[in-house]
């Protein structure tokens, strides 16, 4: 039993709330904390559960951070804000004393460039500190680490071509809107594309590189190579991955809107100045587009991802495809939050809840793959994101 | 002779008083105003004329306006600046005692609304004055009213089809950028179409209806039917017009530009609360697009704007169709301007010039078709605008 305090009021603190509540055997304590608490207060009234308790933080504040850290003791922060406020949440965490969980790794804010070397710096302070720091418990990173993981414990000696495969063939009935936060969104996909191959990091114009790819009871769509930060720890703890790329699905509306806005110079991350203030075209631009916790009541369709995996076992040559398909329906009817943010905070509950019982428990900055994954599995099954496996089917890897 | 007051410093600005200068047989002193005076003194230098002064104003300020004018003692103002400032700047003509000149009608910030009515209302206190208001002496508005009037003038017993047909086949080498002020281009083409049939105003969706029309020097382009406000007052004054219609291209990018712009509330007039500031998505976005002043340096290709007329002359039906190409470069290398500010500055220099010379001098406030439409047509061939004429073509009207 432990205390929890989630920081983050958005759709995947919501359905982290949601189901940390049900994990009640686990967490005696919790605290839901944002910049702006009525939004926590919204959640706690959601949930219906007047013993959540709220406050009022900025995370880009150490000093608030810390404050609010010593008041509610917690054992256990999850980091479900930003990922500008990476940094200055473990900082915080270590100044208290308690350890943490977050879902995206630390990116600044003035420059689009997704590298864990930031957060993995923290290792030795958290190592001393007795403190244990999990990165990346969402569902990519996150559980697709973990498939990679489960893969390489049950069924292969050698993992040798992995391809991460993230499809959403939902429809929200908008003519655009992004299904999280859109800046990240898109600054995510206005990058350049990398990939792993041969012992070295090769990279693509943005979204260069696509193909048709098949996807489990949804059927073929277009899939573009991105960069994803799970790659970059992955071929370092599996370092017979000859090749590992990640792969996601977009119609060809929601590239025409990314091209626009990119033309017209909206996704830019380099401040204007406009009527004398300092704004970044692509925060202003999120003030404008479509919420997306609000995408959750008329959200269709459903969403696949999972692991493609070559490599040999006993010496002989397998395939493997792991993966979990999730309604945006019933993820709405749970936590009022569309499937990719429920995607994204089962896992993060999951982990917090492995932690709480002391199996993901140990000094030091982690990636998930790098704990043991089974009960994790099991997790998945229970709690609302089921998988499933097909094996030796061919992948095109 | 006479004092001439141009409040604007944008592109259209530039132009004019690039041509007010070699005019000096008619202007004897000459002012430029605008909210930035440091954009005045540009032109000014550009120009290399010291003796033309500068100052700053606020145009949505009548008193302002009006200090200025007692002090500058103005014969006529050239009204340069936004049409949200029509009618704060026709406010203080009157109550200073000088002439006015407009290229574009008035119209709402709040609403897309282009609409005559507000600046007519001023006709009779023009008319106590003894003043003049010459509205929309652009080049269409402006020119494309003087060709149906000279049309109606020479050619014609009785006008009955008329089609303004506008179209800019230049290549700016970005991949999208507005001609004009970016907030009234959207405006414009974003509401809906409206077109004149049979004795009334009949709407259309916007873009819904668009062919394929061929113009001079350039060939087919699609064109589209839009709402534009010299329609309103030409089947005022030509009551015999069966049909009035105005007709501008687009580029299938530009379209789907403009298309994306909407969808992602981006070309929206209602103000969005932005860390506790309210701004204008449309306003906004303006700051970040390019600005069209600068498109001119590498601007290829031409204008091309006329009316295509389909009528009776002594019983017998005959078509006419005359128009303008304008060279972007060519306007460029006079004015440091692109070919559309070029074309709608001017028209309304030469305005400015009949003006002075008692031509077009008349208490009142008028739409150019009103004035005799001789003189502005022969300066349209001597400073830079010349105009050509093809009768009895088949127009497809």
């Amino acid at each position: 039993m432990g205390r929890v305090l989630i920081i983050g009021a958005g759709g995947v603190a919501t359905v982290a709330a949601h189901k940390v509540v049900k994990n009640a055997d686990v967490f005696s304590d919790i605290m839901i904390a944002s910049r702006t608490q009525s939004k926590c207060d919204d959640i706690v009234r959601a949930i219906g559960n007047p013993k959540i308790k709220t406050a009022r933080v900025d995370a880009d504040n150490i000093d608030e951070l810390v404050r609010l850290f010593d008041e509610f003791r917690p054992d256990l922060v999850m980091n479900l804000a930003l990922p500008y406020q990476d940094l200055t949440i473990m900082e915080a965490c270590l100044r208290h004393g308690c350890s943490y969980l977050d879902t995206a790794n630390y990116e600044p804010k003035d420059e689009a460039h997704f590298e864990y070397s930031w957060q993995w710096a923290y290792k030795e302070r958290f190592e001393a500190a007795g403190l244990t720091a999990i990165l990346g418990c969402g569902f990519d990173p996150g559980v697709t680490s973990i498939f990679t993981a489960y893969a390489a414990k049950h069924y292969f000696d050698e993992i040798q071509y992995l391809d991460i495969v993230d499809c959403n063939a939902g429809d929200h009935h908008k003519a655009f809107a992004t299904n999280f936060n859109p800046e990240i969104n898109i600054r995510e996909i206005t990058q350049k594309g990398l990939f792993w191959e041969d012992g070295q990091w090769r990279e693509t114009e943005p979204l260069e590189i696509h193909k048709t790819l098949n996807y489990p009871n949804i059927g073929p769509k277009e899939s573009y190579l991105l960069h994803h930060e799970e790659l970059e720890s992955l071929v370092k703890n599996y370092p017979t991955i000859r090749r590992a790329r990640f792969w996601m699905t977009f119609g060809q509306e929601y590239l025409t809107h990314l091209r626009v806005i990119q033309n017209i110079g909206m996704a830019s991350i380099k401040p204007i100045n406009y009527n004398g203030m300092e704004i970044v075209p692509l925060q202003f631009l999120k003030a404008v587009l479509p919420n997306p916790q609000e995408l959750g009541e008329n959200y269709e369709g459903e969403t696949s991802i999972g692991c493609r995996i070559r490599g040999l076992k006993d010496g002989k040559e397998q395939t493997y495809y792991i993966y979990n398909n999730c309604s945006h329906q019933a993820a709405y009817e749970e936590t009022g939050m569309q499937g990719v943010s429920y995607t994204t905070g089962v896992p993060a509950c999951i982990g917090a809840r492995l932690f709480m019982l002391g199996e993901w428990k140990r000094p030091g900055v982690w990636n998930v793959e790098e704990f043991d994954p089974d009960n994790f599995m099991a997790e998945l099954n229970k709690q609302g994101l089921p998988w499933h496996e097909i094996f030796n089917q061919d992948l095109e890897l």
